[in-house]
């Protein structure tokens, strides 16, 4: 069942090691597809035993075809049967076009811009991650290749529903969008009621992370702060999390009966799983009172 | 934050190679504390750089210090809430304490059994994991080093209120406690409205297994079965369940009054993270019907 004790074979497995939290995560690899530096990172594709294809960024990994539903579905679906009716969608990051593929299954929305600052990442996942691109031809779908701190900068006041923060980890390009300078710009171009999601790392590894960006949130001036958590096996801990925000009114409940009878097939969401989604373990209420 | 693509150092890291899912999860170590060959595998400790103490058994991760309270909670709590009044609580395998610890937090148990095969797992526990071997010497603590199936076939009908298996993974001495022969033997020692609850494996890489399970348990003649999912890092994929089969008496509610009102202290367990792990997601719904 295992092999104990023996070093990763770098011919056959692909690991993170992940210095933070003391642990690493591997998945065994047929062959490298593909490697290069852009201006902003590397990015290695490699195609696995069981995982279908990897994407990896600066050595972290980023999307495999098997797991990555769970993640993608986690941070569109919750904040979308939140709101009332989102119609206009700004996902910063997301390049793997996978969250841009679950936004546009709500017909509410009538325009989402995917702002991801390396062209390479999207034009690689259009390669090897085809279904995730499945959406980004949508007459609905705005695909720019740009700085996404930038653009929030720039955004016209109160024009935008939800905001979806796809990022890497807060190092590298990434840092800039897990602060109060960031969320103020995100709070100024949400329209009243509008909701930021982000994902917000481990909570069993990063939860002084968790806890410093809500800080960070509410300082930005938004009324109300949840964290959800979800399964995710190819990150640290195999347990991750997204944290909402929301300019104006509160984050208790959502459309049940819009989630209920949705129209579009998902692999994790459904009502049950977006309330288990919100509760939340009594470590993480002790530390974030939430 | 991480080191593309390189061998686990064997000096400084354990790397589990979970060969049917093609992944790995490994922990940085700064030493090897103990190894052993028993009678039944082979065990070793080490001491981790973040998560404490970590035990390997046939060169699977079994337990470590730091997240070993997911596990060991959500095999208890669930089941002890669910039931009206566990008096009687059986534990196959659990050797490292953990559950039976769990367990003696509820006052309605009188008596409680563990009955692992393999003394030296106890024993182990009880030096590098004495946390976990805390409520070993509660009057109504009993451990026996015995084979858990042989202790079920014997048992006397009718006089176990809650089973617990908390064994390894359907591999080596753990094989027969994965099959409808050894939960006959449970249904047949449970009283009316009975619990039988055993850890079965990650949602996302075992569902196969779980499927089979489940079938052993209606076969064996249990009611109602019920899977319920949670995170366990240090298990393949980070994304683990147990499942729940009763007696005479179906699965829908738990005690939330109780639950709610517990005297004594969890880490993950609460009234939410018991209804969030009864929920399943969309692919679990349509391969298990639940």
């Amino acid at each position: 069942m295992s092999t104990p004790n023996q070093s990763a074979n770098a011919t056959t497995w692909f690991t993170e090691q992940h210095a933070r939290s003391g642990s690493s995560f591997g998945l065994r690899i047929k062959e490298k597809l593909h490697a290069e530096q852009t201006p902003f990172q590397s990015i290695e594709i490699f195609d696995t035993t069981d995982w279908g294809a990897l994407m990896v960024i600066d050595g972290c990994t980023m999307v495999s075809t098997r797991d990555n539903f769970l993640y993608h579905e986690m941070m569109s679906h919750p904040a979308l049967f939140t709101h009332a009716r989102a119609k206009r969608v700004v996902i910063i990051g997301g390049g793997d076009c996978g969250t841009l593929r679950e936004v546009l299954k709500h017909e509410e929305v009538e325009h989402a811009v995917q702002v991801e600052i390396d062209e390479r990442v999207t034009r690689l996942a259009e390669k090897y991650f085809p279904e995730l691109c499945a959406s980004n031809n949508d007459p609905r779908a705005e695909l720019l290749f740009i700085d996404g701190i930038q653009y929030m900068a720039e955004a016209e006041p109160e024009s935008i529903d939800l905001i979806i923060v796809d990022s890497t980890d807060p190092v590298g390009p990434a840092e800039g969008l897990f602060g109060a300078a960031f969320y103020a710009t995100c709070h100024k171009a949400l329209r009243p009621t509008g909701i930021l999601v982000q994902q917000s790392e481990s909570p069993l590894v990063h939860l002084d992370l968790i806890k410093a960006m809500r800080a960070a949130m509410r300082f930005a001036d938004f009324t109300a702060v949840k964290t959800l958590t979800f399964p995710q096996p190819i990150y640290p801990s195999g347990w991750w999390s997204c944290t909402m925000a929301r300019k104006g009114a509160d984050l208790s409940g959502f459309r049940e009966r819009g989630a209920a009878t949705k129209q579009f097939e998902t692999r994790y969401y459904n009502v049950d799983m977006h309330k288990a989604a919100l509760a939340s373990p009594e470590f993480m209420r002790e530390a974030l009172g939430d």
